[in-house]
């Protein structure tokens, strides 16, 4: 059976208008546990996961009751993240194949992902992460806690974090155990909790990896066939928004790399993403789909989603 | 290689005076790291650990931020502490070892634990959780979430929640194989996130399992030939706190029972391990033994720590 890596964006819990309770969490991972379900037919399947609003509302509920309780960084949030939506995933997809008959379990690996400090994204932190302040406040934390910070167009400002690439998954034989005897393995969670090697050590890091390097770097790490990227459209498309839109069925590394020197994909949306299926391909996979949940079944027959091959 | 089920205690992250910030939670977790070095050459061990003062934290932050941030349920932030402690663990873990010149893996894998909707422990909520509130607060609380809540001789209303009896540890397929593969797994914190089984479906429930006994759950579930509980006294003691104080070095499960029955251990302390130990036992298991962390060496050469065995 072929290995599977399977990245969920962040509506596989939340979808734009949700109010972030926990029941329609558990509604949403329901949701996606059904349209993802053909995939644990056919493949041995890591499923990768987004943690951008969730980790938000933590960082959020630090920063309120800070007076009461000691913040947590932001490597400790990130692995609470991976704590929270891990169960939630794990309880709907136990629910989707026990209801079909398959007695197959589903386990949640907390990852760790190995990045370098001496990543030029240290020197230059970029991602915004957690609640807007005022400019007054923002000058207390940037003294103060030595945070970066930017302001963001009339919203307020905010605390950016560098997202350095990751190097390694340090639970990469773990995973490949797990899957290898038959669990389906829920990993990565939000790219993963950034760590750096000191002097041998782990020691925890405040950056965020983007979801789907972290899904290809782990694709590599555990020599999977196959990565498929799951967001909220159906296709890659040229000259996306514009009257001249067109979904792309299939294409190479090379058309790929000659696409995004077009500039046709977004940064922060199909950019890395596709970034993540050409650093894939290139370390030896097979082939990557990136579609939505929706049309995952038709993309399956070739009838739909986006192909991109060595 | 024998297998054993090692339970920490709460002082494995917070001692009694620490403020609960994330620096002082890691150093603790190197010091338990470096006190139970010793077990990992000596068996295959699946490390439980407890989730009070974090778990306590996490919903003192949800109570505090609720009219910005939807509140999480007990499950939910329980399988949150898990990421946490878990996190904190495996990165002492592995600079210990790495410091040793060991190669072994850490994991930590979400637990869920299985309970039964008809214990009757839901019919009488014991078990206080969270922040202290008014008379006044409570009885709104009461009224609008249902909650039963218990009133803190002078220190306020408190929320109470079941502790139903742990009948099964959902991951213990992946746990025994995790280790059998030569990992250190980290498991059942928090005496895991309690779930029923509703119609096939597993469901969270707003519940604490207690987590010496989700720990004999798991030794039971995976077979293992040892549970060893750690806590902040190096022996359990007859007469404890009295002139007559005398510690116990061996005893059998009957003397356990009988000791039990005659009122020497007392409640929410030093009787739930000991329960924990006899079941351990009667299902199966070869030796416990309840010791400190310090007292841990000189217990693993047969003198310190109390050994109970069938």
């Amino acid at each position: 059976m072929e290995t599977l890596v399977l990245a969920v964006g962040g509506n596989a819990l939340l979808r734009p208008g949700d109010r972030g309770t926990a029941e329609e969490q558990f509604r949403r991972a329901r949701e996606t546990a059904e349209s993802i379900y053909p995939l644990f037919e056919r493949y041995k399947v890591v499923i990768t996961h987004g943690n951008g609003p969730q980790v938000g509302a933590i960082l959020l509920q630090n920063e309120y009751s800070r007076d009461i309780v000691p913040p947590m960084p932001l490597d400790v949030c990130g692995a609470m993240s991976q704590g929270q939506i891990g169960y939630m995933l794990e309880q709907s997809f136990h629910d989707v194949l026990v209801e079909r008959g398959v007695n197959r379990g589903v386990v949640t690996i907390l990852t760790r992902v190995v990045v370098d400090e001496s990543d030029e994204a240290f020197r230059n932190p970029t991602k915004p992460i957690g609640p807007f302040y005022t400019k007054e406040e923002a000058e207390v934390l940037m003294r103060e806690k030595g945070w970066a910070m930017i302001e963001d167009a009339g919203r307020g400002w905010r605390r950016v974090v560098p997202s350095p690439m990751p190097l390694e998954i340090v639970e990469r034989d773990v995973i490949r155990k797990v899957i290898d005897a038959g669990f389906i393995a829920i990993a990565v969670g939000g790219g993963g909790i950034p760590v750096v090697r000191r002097n041998g050590n782990l020691v925890g890091v405040e950056a965020v990896i983007d979801k789907d390097l972290a899904s290809a770097t782990l694709g590599r790490d555990i020599r999977a066939d196959k990565m498929f990227i799951l967001t909220s459209v159906p296709q890659v498309y040229l000259n996306f928004g514009t009257p001249d839109q067109r979904g792309i069925d299939v294409m190479s590394v090379e058309e790929a790399e000659a696409y995004m020197r077009e500039g046709h994909f977004r940064s922060g949306s199909m950019l890395p993403k596709v970034k993540a299926a050409i650093r894939f391909l290139r370390d030896g996979g097979k082939e990557v789909l990136i579609t939505s949940p929706e049309a995952l079944v038709d993309a399956l027959e070739g009838r739909a989603g986006t192909w991109i091959r060595p």
